[in-house]
């Protein structure tokens, strides 16, 4: 396990039993542990059997020879594909059997270190490891109070700075919502820039335009110089599928930006059964394994050893509505097999499901899909958790409040994920023996010692008595999360950054501004 | 996997794209699938190693050998372990290492059915299955309108139905709620016939009194016959220690009396690290060990071969204020470890942790730590979980809208425990090559043949748009789950039984009425 840090923010002090020393030491103590990254100390799960995923990874080999793949508008990828041996015609690419495979595990490293501005805060994507990464994508965003909206600059600085704030949050993100109040073409300018001054986490690069990925790339160099930036991982990219068995031109764009410079590149299949993809479990699994392979072979054919992970995400969309639904067995075992399927593939896996709903606003349907989903992909071994924070309404709004209700459950799996404490004070014989039967061990010398760094706490969760709670207001989950997310906003400082970087990223975003404004 | 089989809910219909052929398939189906019991079809999670395990069951032994159990009140049962070569001082009972074990292992079964009065509902406990039951002994009830209020006879009731009412649930339950109306010494008989009378699924005993585990017995005999209840486990009881080490006379005199008539024991030490435990995991685990041991080996030396099953709930209590926390990372890894525990020992594991939660009311905190919890410990191989729906405020609660949030829980992990599909539809290949690059699978040949049984679906939670949702009144959950638990309770219809064996019932449950009331 990494090294704990300690995170700036302290939540207010919950009135305490007694007080004194104990109470003193609880108002001091920082909420929740951070740490990088976090490292698993469990044996994965595993729900298919041999069989079963060789069923699925022969029928995706079938998709890939009898189907392929169509690859639009882009001549280069098609030329690529050719000269390695697949059959071209048209946009249709098919593979051989098993090629796919080939190329990608002849260079494709099994796992990678991702570097952020703070050095300590560098993650490691792959293996035992696990990230928790905020939501992405949303046009909406929504609290309590102000209800839902389309999401602005400013929400977005506010997500991000939340973000940053949530010990369990490993990565920055440049997308929590869109900020619809600024023109498309500028939009990314602003979200690289934020994410390099309000956070110093791990970044997300922008897949937009071509140029978007260019100015990601560009601000990068600034922030961590051009040769460490040639040599290191400073930038993780999601690229989709268009499916069912579709790379458009924009992805192949951004991918090969990427992928040329080695950074870091996730292609995903956002595979809703039955729209999609097949309606069973089986065959989407399939589908998406075949169009993975076909996005990572391109990355590794355009630049062998470029980092990259494959998306794990299985989603349905309801026969009665058509309404994609989230939390439904179908989505939890699509995504604990695909995460297999990635580690039989022999790449880091990446997936959709941290704590996402359908639920339009931060209640119990909204945390039971959350939790069922992001417990699903952490305990069948994802690497990089997406949406684990914010997610609403099936992706279209970022959540105020659902961060902070959110977090609690990051951090919780945190806390599942550490070893068991088996020094003395872990077995606590001792206590046994001082305590013994019929008493309790609220004073006794291991309490004492131990109690002080004992047991996780969470953000939201109130365990007190119905009477207190009643006397503080009767609050719920998401009335609780509004007051602690606006005192972080109230407590949030910027981490230090050297001022001649600021000044180098300002720079090139307003030149960059100007430029775009202008029509270049 | 057993048969399903169809239960008579439907759901109201949502509106739906289209109509036609589609929609009324749709409302024609039933909302989710019955099956007596889950079979998990799937490898249990672990994860604590060999290592570990061993010293958590050495750390029990040593318990057991140095400080003992203190076996309060009951002469004739100290007697038993000393004649079983037991260390007996006054009250304080100390163990050989490994004795326990020993006469646990050579007798008690490592998995048992438990009849229902309607055989299709008999439930298997060990193995790979896994049953939900409702949520038990809390004095207070909750519903969104009327708030929290002490639970009457008729809230019992109410609940009951609702339990009977649910798919995803597998037994009755004697205890969802306290009859606060009704004295004390009465309660019993009124639930007891009522579990009979509503429901047609295993029930619980009631280990409140000698008296009242014979009153249970004896209307069980109505219900099977005596010959069957001789032969048969119809009844399952769940005994507590009292952490720490302590067994009290109530529990030792319900345990006695079950075990003799060969009914199910569940023998729990519901330790809460901190206050009735140490406070690290691996102390918790090894006292609670050491207490089941206790409790199961005196059901075995009472009656060789009789059912049995081992309690698996650890908790943790806030440091700073005391209070129960559920949902904890200490808790969760507790669950999943104990399992392991008890499938080493050779008994079926049952546990508390179901849908468990701090939580006063049905908001996210409730369903971020129902989630965590049930599903930990379904993933943990636990085979009898208790409180899978209905239960608020550490159990102080029951809850009307908890009970169909919950259900939704209860019914995505019944799901996830399929085995998955991989027949020619499942793998769904002829879809794909008919489908192609670029389009979708609405309305392909393998949708149209299966999409009215593919995909779960749940009772509450809402997958449609914002704006459908918004027009229908922009609900939360707890806001739709109160209107469908009333409509389940104005539909409910009482299963079918034998005339006279509701009169027997009856007539013995106001006789023992009438007495208990006269003072006898």
């Amino acid at each position: 396990m990494p090294e704990k840090m300690i995170v700036p923010f302290l939540p207010k002090p919950r009135r305490l039993h007694g007080g004194g020393r104990a109470a003193k030491l609880a108002r001091a103590r920082p909420v929740q542990p951070r740490a990088p990254y976090i490292v698993r100390n469990f044996p994965i799960m595993r729900i298919l059997d041999e069989e079963g995923l060789q069923l699925i990874e022969r029928n995706a080999d079938t998709i890939l020879q009898e189907v392929g793949m169509e690859f639009r508008g882009d001549p280069e990828v098609l030329d690529i594909f050719r000269a390695a041996g697949a059959d071209v015609q048209g946009e249709r690419v098919r593979f051989e059997r098993g090629m796919c495979r080939k190329i990608i595990q002849a260079s494709a490293p099994r796992a990678f270190d991702q570097r952020a501005r703070n050095r300590a805060n560098d993650i490691h994507i792959g293996g035992a490891s696990a990230v928790f990464t905020p939501a992405g994508g949303a046009p909406f965003v929504h609290d309590i109070e102000r209800g839902r909206r389309y999401g602005s600059h400013e929400d977005y600085l506010n997500l991000l700075k939340i973000a940053q704030t949530l010990p369990c949050i490993h990565t920055a993100s440049g997308g929590i919502c869109e900020l619809v109040d600024v023109p498309v073409p500028q939009r990314h300018l602003h979200t690289v820039y934020a994410q390099f001054r309000y956070t110093d986490r791990a970044i997300k690069g922008v897949v937009r335009s071509p140029q978007a990925a260019i100015d990601t790339l560009e601000m990068a160099k600034l922030v961590f110089g051009d040769e460490f930036l040639q040599s290191n991982c400073c930038i993780y990219s999601g690229v989709n599928t268009n499916s069912p068995l579709v790379f458009d031109v924009t992805m192949m764009a951004a991918l090969k930006i990427y992928a040329r410079h080695r950074q870091a590149v996730l292609v995903s299949a956002y595979v809703l059964g039955g729209a999609m993809g097949p309606l069973g479990v089986a065959g989407s699994l399939s589908q998406q394994l075949a169009e993975t392979l076909g996005g990572l072979a391109l990355i590794q054919l355009i630049s062998p050893g470029a980092p990259c992970a494959m998306g794990c995400f299985i989603g349905t969309v309801s026969m009665q509505t058509g309404a994609p639904a989230f939390g439904t067995p179908e989505s939890l075992r699509g995504i604990t097999i695909a995460a297999e399927l990635a580690r039989r593939l022999g790449v880091p896996a990446s997936c959709a499901g941290g704590a996402v709903t359908a639920s339009k606003i931060p209640d119990a349907q909204a945390a039971t899909e959350s939790a069922l989903t992001l417990q699903a992909s952490f305990f069948a071994g994802i690497n990089y958790i997406s949406h684990a924070v914010g997610w609403l309404e099936g992706g279209l709004s970022a959540g105020y409040e659902k961060m902070i209700i959110d977090a609690d459950l990051c951090s919780a799996l945190q806390g599942f994920a550490q070893p068991l404490d088996v020094s003395e004070d872990g077995q606590a014989l001792d206590a046994v023996r001082e305590v013994g039967p019929g008493s309790h061990y609220l004073g006794c010398a291991n309490t004492q010692r131990n109690f002080e760094t004992a047991h996780w706490r969470p953000l939201v969760a109130d365990s007190g008595t119905y009477e207190q709670w009643q006397a503080e207001g009767g609050r719920d989950a998401a009335v609780r999360a509004n007051a602690i997310w606006k005192k972080m906003l109230g407590e949030y400082e910027a981490p230090p950054i050297d001022p001649g970087v600021d000044e180098a990223l300002r720079t090139y975003r307003d030149r960059r501004l100007r430029e775009i404004q202008g029509g270049t």
